[in-house]
């Protein structure tokens, strides 16, 4: 096993993707996959999980596979998520309550616990059983809680000024749905969310003429 | 510029951060930017934005800078995104409906315009002036309406299938919320939004320490 700083941050994004897939089939009853079984249902080569793997020791005998269930314990005690982790959300607009209501978040490990808002009609508000702070609160009651993980979904002209606070607050991972690259400290890490900019990269892609037959059929053109 | 063929996805992929910078800054009035300044919002290198862009032709005069709009144009018209998109949504759950009503799509040229679910209580329903189909229904209404682009926001269980009918119907392009990776032939593109694997690659970096602190003084620990 090397020191945490030599793995390359695109192995620790592919670790969920493993787990992922791995809980999948421990939840189908299956105990043991190879490195391309699991490779090809999550498209990378058998030796990139192989390789991916090397790094945080042996888990699996030559010839034999991987044990689901112990490949799985081993990637989520390497990823920190056998505890609960307590989140800060800031922007609770229309995005931010269907984060709230969502559930996803929880059942899998991240609990949002501190919401935060800019509009006074919100502030001292209740959503989901916790109160509505203002942003110039972050500092003082994320620090107080003692969290290390934020989601923003504020405007993208509200963002970098948030991430500032939550940085102040020494939150360490920013989970970002504002359209904007957010500017941070290099012990901070960022992840953003862009469905929008996921579709725009793949109408490249497709057939205009197509689309513009459907929309004068569907009065939709001009 | 090259044929469409030769341009690498990660290079399509990163057109929508610059188009989403370059709207920014024309919205506070910026005209003119140089590849550092753009760089350096986005976090990307300077000799990046010129290597990606020189795919495409010549956009900015040596010395000079982008002209902010003139890019912007020219980005959006590479992308097809000078016309409004129609999308099939299958999946009304919580995040289906949450889809539906956030409304972030549709300002970006992104129209969910036929619905699918497979709960018989909501086959014939409405949601946002839409009529519910049954997934069973998805190679009829889509190839009718002529769709290329598809919203999957389905358990992990079903997504498969789902994606199957979505490729039988023609649909070219899929946006994947659903926590597996789906299989498609050569011609159809996916990208996958996965917020709960975006923050669970990041749990990696934290104090797990700090963390367990929150915990019990929040009384959150066992």
């Amino acid at each position: 096993m090397v020191k945490d700083m030599d793995i390359p941050d695109i192995v620790i994004r592919r670790l969920p993707i493993y787990a992922r897939s791995l809980s999948y089939l421990a939840s189908e009853g299956v105990t043991t996959v190879s490195s391309s079984e699991l490779g090809s249902r999550i498209g990378v080569t058998a030796a990139q999980i192989r390789r991916d793997l090397s790094y945080f020791g042996e888990f699996g005998k030559q010839g034999k596979g991987y044990n689901v269930q112990f490949l799985l314990n081993q990637i989520r005690d390497i990823l920190h998520l056998e505890q609960q982790w307590g989140v800060a959300l800031v922007g609770i607009g229309h995005l931010g309550k269907a984060i709230v209501h969502y559930g996803g978040f929880k059942d899998k490990g991240f609990e949002i616990v501190a919401l935060f808002d800019s509009d006074p009609s919100k502030i001292g508000s209740e959503l989901d059983g916790h109160k509505v702070y203002h942003y110039s609160e972050i500092p003082q009651v994320v620090k107080e809680m003692g969290l290390e993980v934020a989601i923003v979904a504020v405007p993208a002209r509200s963002a970098q000024e948030v991430v500032d606070l939550l940085v102040e607050a020494d939150i360490k991972a920013i989970l970002n749905y504002a359209p904007i690259t957010v500017q941070v400290p290099p012990d901070v890490r960022t992840r953003n969310i862009d469905p929008v900019g996921a579709l725009q990269s793949m109408t490249y892609y497709l057939d205009p003429e197509k689309n513009m037959t459907y929309r004068i059929n569907n009065g939709r053109a001009f």
